[in-house]
């Protein structure tokens, strides 16, 4: 939850077990998607040209289908494993578009734990009618030790934040 | 490339040929390393804060995964097929950290046609190193019309491209 991001903890390897289930929140805002198109280099207008998007398949603006990716990311870098993970593969599947103001919930869930601190993790995102927009598969190495308290003094994080007006 | 963007065109369904390849480049700047930390939230410091970074095992400030994963993203919906472009799946295996100042280039290569539209392609990220940073593969439904001129006089697009200092 991104209320919660000034104290990123961590969950090792050794406190995580399997059926752990842990959400992440967003919203998607109109800032957001511009940046995305900045950040990415994808500038098709159904991203950021309305009356554009009018006429597509969608109707509306859509939001990039790797912006949910990105918040998958997030999920497991901040909240479960959270800081000291690190990231091996992703898969993705694009079920559903994601549109301006739509909040996407994040659902990880530990599937496996294997040998070298490996964790494979079920990425389920929803948007606020629970309708599945993505789902896939994680694996990570999970942090062994909890963050040092100076990990969460992050530098650079409310300047990052100013840029979406939060 | 992001020089052509002025001018986006797409490739169909019935011009792609197994074996066609194409790249699409982009160097990380510090501004999008933020920014991507914004639109993601993922606000660990090891992207962020480059004193946490010089005692992580990266050594310094690192990219976000997903970052990369991004710029498939965009080398399908801008350059092949491009424009029209509806992404079904993605799969991402992270082999290397990207750092600041570094320079991406995807390369993308037509593995399959199948029914319906559907078109696998495989996904190899390299940095100026030649060093492979990102391997995977996408599935897409590749548009089966050029889309039309209006397509690309795309609404915000240099208002997108201001955020980053293009």
């Amino acid at each position: 939850m991104s209320d919660t991001l000034d104290t990123l903890e961590n969950i090792t390897y050794d406190e995580l077990q399997e059926g752990d289930s842990a959400t992440y929140v967003k919203t998607l805002t109109e800032d957001e998607l511009v940046l995305f198109a900045a950040v990415s280099g994808d500038v098709n207008p159904v991203h950021l040209d309305s009356e554009f998007a009018a006429d597509s398949m969608f109707q509306e603006r859509i939001a990039h289908g790797m912006w949910s990716g990105s918040l998958i990311s997030a999920a497991l870098a901040t909240v479960m494993p959270g800081p000291g993970t690190i990231y091996l593969e992703q898969s993705l599947a694009f079920k559903r578009p994601v549109k301006l103001d739509d909040t996407l919930t994040v659902t990880l869930t530990v599937l496996a734990k294997e040998r070298k601190n490996r964790v494979t993790l079920s990425c389920d995102v929803r948007n606020q009618n629970d309708e599945r927009v993505v789902t896939g598969e994680a694996k990570v190495i999970a942090p062994t030790e909890d963050v040092p308290e100076q990990a969460t003094a992050t530098k650079n994080y409310h300047s990052a934040l100013a840029y979406t007006g939060h």
